[in-house]
């Protein structure tokens, strides 16, 4: 575990989530970033709870992560992704297609996979019962089946999403969990993608890293 | 205007689209960092109602747009604007925190703004009518407006949201157009904001090549 208290990476993340959000908050990305690059990293740890209004002048929406790497900082996981590949020289290749393809896939997690299991997570968890809610979920989890369904045949038979792992997979890996453990069951080579990532050392040494950090704070 | 028939980057664009959707299409995006960075692209028109199967293996979601530059080629919007930025050496700097603002905010606006504007899409314009959709409006507009009031907070006086003009500006203009003409009502300096974006020759011209485009295909 890189988690060194006198490195000069500094990631913020919480000190207490409700139960369905552990193990998903998102200082896990670069969490496994560090992990898979040898980048010794320390915690900020800070309430969800009780969010200090401080943190929004750093973190626009008061959420995690916050990077800070010496005098630089940064906020959105995207970000502290490229900011660390580019740091450590390696998971985002310098220039050719392999960069283009790095790029082009982060985005896809970010924009074109991620938006609709956001949506996922409201209709499923936050408005979870609500009339409305349960009359959108079909519609949605179709748009979400099409959106799979290319993404399958985008991956075929590689192992990772843009030539050799890269920080396209720790964003893409980290939306297809975020859709919950049933998302893939449809989808045999996503899962199997998905789990690939998963049993990597550095994601489990990133993921006990975020639980420890998740048993400081006090509940709500 | 950029476009040249015989220049190495190509940007691929629909040759029709509803009305609704003229002037707001995906490739507007590269075509604007192409008009600010003076980077002449030629274009390659396809047709969204016959979307050509073989383009789903280019651009995996059959979206626009698709890019071009000599033998590398990208999808995304959000990797076609880093690829351009880092070819000419502008909109994006090279190190140091001024690289780490504009990555940070161009993240943002496409996995913290713009989800939530793909969302009010899907309820006020695609579903529109729908019970779920009027039940779910109210919430996300509450949701949208939290979001922008911390937008807000953060651009402050600012001209740009990530020091000089960059494509973190490019992103996060384009995401606020795609909320409607009224979603910052509100927002007045917000609204300035976007303005200002939309007011520069570059963006002006990209929005005229795409409208001329667009007038070249057939109805579906």
């Amino acid at each position: 575990m890189m988690i060194d208290k006198d490195a000069t990476i500094e990631i913020t993340a919480f000190d207490w989530v409700p139960d369905f959000a552990r193990g998903y908050v998102r200082d896990l990305r670069p969490r496994w970033a560090c992990e898979e690059l040898g980048l010794g990293y320390r915690e900020r740890l800070i309430s969800a709870v009780r969010r200090p209004e401080w943190y929004f002048g750093e973190q626009p929406w008061g959420q995690v992560p916050h990077l800070r790497d010496g005098d630089i900082h940064l906020f959105e996981s995207g970000a502290t992704l490229v900011h660390l590949a580019e740091r450590a020289g390696r998971l985002l290749p310098a220039g050719g297609q392999g960069r283009a393809d790095v790029l082009s896939w982060l985005f896809a997690a970010f924009n074109s996979v991620e938006p609709l299991l956001m949506e996922l997570g409201t209709v499923t968890l936050f408005a979870a019962g609500e009339a409305w809610a349960e009359a959108r979920k079909p519609g949605l989890l179709t748009a979400i089946g099409q959106k799979l369904d290319r993404l399958e045949a985008a991956l075929g038979e590689r192992d990772w999403i843009a030539g050799d792992f890269s920080i396209a997979d720790i964003a893409m890996v980290s939306a297809l969990r975020g859709g919950g453990p049933e998302l893939l069951a449809g989808h045999a080579r996503l899962a199997a993608y998905r789990d690939r990532g998963t049993a990597r050392p550095a994601f489990q040494a990133a993921l006990a890293a975020q639980l420890a950090a998740l048993d400081i704070g006090e509940a709500a």
